[in-house]
């Protein structure tokens, strides 16, 4: 049986000058009010794509209509292969043709790959202009959406080009999961599973039993999802904003899945999918460097599985070609490749690993 | 005759944790003690053009060796008209192909051009690695390498995507102006003048009597030149670093040159020029705004005539043409393009100007 449903709430991002707010609730996108204060401007641009429009696109531009006297669209191309370039050009080339000035606010509408490109495009139009996320996945509302990573890719790696910049605000709508592909929902279960054991072993617990609700779209086991995701997140971020040191831990999982990614060709796997497959093999490595035991190690992959999520290297991806890849990621420091691993249950730490352990690690979790 | 050659001299720009020096000097680039207490790497990257290569690459590779284990060359094709994504891309490619990590500092060797794209590719390599600017021009040492702009031209306008990015050192060398063409040092003037009419009046008589000096390279006169003109351009940075406001004075002259620029096709005239005749036409503005008398606003246009540049809009560029780049520039809000005008000798301010007006000052200033 469903939970009743919960109430909106704020979670606050503590930037100095560029704090913002986290507004998450069912039906906030279409709330004319969850669009109140933001900075003025003559024009509002909802960046978004064709699926996502279809969907979203009308009530965002009604709520927008009260604060803004003009109100365009524009839509990218869809999925993880037009997060480059090309789609950042065309956005210019828009937001230009429509003598956008400096201060039109921009809008990300939809997933990690509208909310990266959207970001960027804000902190490079003009030099910047202020942009609101408004993440429609799971996996957006708890993790690229917030901390004000935007980056696209480069055919030499995935986020290669990018800058830290904030947006003024996040609208995380809890009816917009509903309409989320199964799949995709699980991609999101994965950076959701990621911050119990980097930061919080009774979150972590929270989520070994509500899985299957969350997997149901249960309103109130999301809501809490949502809100302790971005809450461990915000702790992280204002404490390193521009990841020189702690935001790392982030990215536990991560060095493994953008090998794996880029391995595959972007697009093949969803993020979250490379993502749940990494945090196994990152729990595999900390079980070899001894940090923990192989039953946590254990309980992160059962976690993964039951998210539906891969835990497994698909077959033909040489180990050679996925350290290659590891080598040039931006993690890579002085040479040597850096892994977020489990220190403790509910910790993360960061460790340089020699390439044969890596190499092992990958082999031994290699799929049929 | 010329006088005794200046020490170095350092001018702190004050931005916070962003704080930097520029060092102005004879023969600092090629000095080892010039790179000292730079942000440690084990790859330095020097960025810049076939011409500055040959004359002052092997140089700073030298000056570098005691401070960075490998240092990489990368040369980019010359000129405004490069100023643009292609260039930039290239440069991602080669620091990817190099396998260059997110703490290797990039040197900007070279002129606005190579300052701007090397700078805009620092803030977005990696979402940011450090950069230090070695401006071999009057202009990109008086003005461009100074207070953190980095652009890259669009189709549809200069300078539409760039960022806000601080250098971690600025290293001026007066030596590399003794191999400048005539004509890029009287665009640098340009900028140097500018600096007098809207913030120094006793700079700008100090500029009135030294223009010959300048010209001839004296370098106790392009080292005052150079310092002062960084000074000021440091106090309004520090008070606007990222032109919400005051920062904007430094705009004197050049939305009528962006216009013109854009209008001639980039690399027709230089920037330089451009600003030396958009100042012309912004004080003959400010005349008919009734903010300063005639006489002012011939020494102005004296001096520019007098630093070699042009101080009229060449035939063939239709007003209304002009009109419709300046309100696509990134100065114009909400719709009304906006002037820095001369308030009163040595005080610059912003004004909106109706269309009328300024189409009668670009009729006025028409050449034959």
């Amino acid at each position: 049986m469903s939970s009743p449903p919960p109430t909106t709430q704020r979670v606050l991002i503590e930037l100095g000058e560029r704090s913002y707010d986290i507004v998450i609730g069912a039906g906030v996108l279409g709330d004319a009010a969850s669009w109140a204060g933001l900075p003025r401007a003559s024009t509002a641009v909802v960046v978004t794509n064709p699926t996502v429009a279809a969907l979203y696109a009308p009530r965002v531009l009604d709520a927008l209509a009260p604060h803004y006297g003009r109100r365009l669209l524009v839509e990218l191309p869809d999925g993880e292969a037009h997060k480059d370039w090309r789609s950042l050009d065309t956005l210019f080339d828009r937001l230009l043709a429509q003598a956008c000035d400096r201060k039109t606010v921009l809008v990300a509408l939809g997933g990690g790959v509208i909310g990266d490109v959207t970001g960027f495009a804000a902190a490079c139009y003009m030099r910047g202009v202020p942009f609101v996320q408004v993440p429609t996945t799971l996996l957006a509302q708890v993790d690229s959406s917030v901390g004000g990573k935007t980056a696209i890719n480069h055919p030499r790696g995935k986020n290669m080009i990018g800058a830290f910049y904030q947006p003024v605000r996040v609208l995380a709508d809890l009816d917009a999961l509903d309409t989320l592909p199964p799949r995709e929902l699980s991609a999101g279960l994965a950076e959701v599973i990621k911050y119990g054991p980097i930061a919080d072993e009774t979150f972590f617990g929270w989520i070994e039993t509500h899985l299957d609700a969350l997997r149901a779209c249960d309103k109130a086991a999301q809501a809490q999802a949502v809100r302790r995701s971005c809450e461990i997140k915000a702790w992280v971020v204002a404490r390193d904003e521009r990841e020189s040191g702690l935001r790392e831990i982030l990215n536990f999982g991560h060095t493994f899945g953008h090998a794996i990614e880029a391995a595959l060709g972007y697009g093949a796997w969803l993020h979250g999918e490379a993502v749940g497959c990494g945090m196994v093999l990152a729990a595999d490595l900390s079980v070899r460097l001894g940090l923990i035991d192989a039953g946590y190690a254990r309980r992160i992959a059962a976690a993964v599985a039951r998210a539906g999520l891969p835990v497994t290297v698909p077959p033909g991806l040489a180990t050679a070609h996925l350290l290659d890849l590891m080598r040039v990621d931006k993690k890579a420091q002085d040479g040597a490749v850096r892994f977020v691993v489990i220190a403790q249950p509910g910790r993360a730490a960061v460790r340089e690993v020699p390439d044969e352990l890596v190499a092992r690690v990958i082999d031994d979790h290699r799929g049929a």
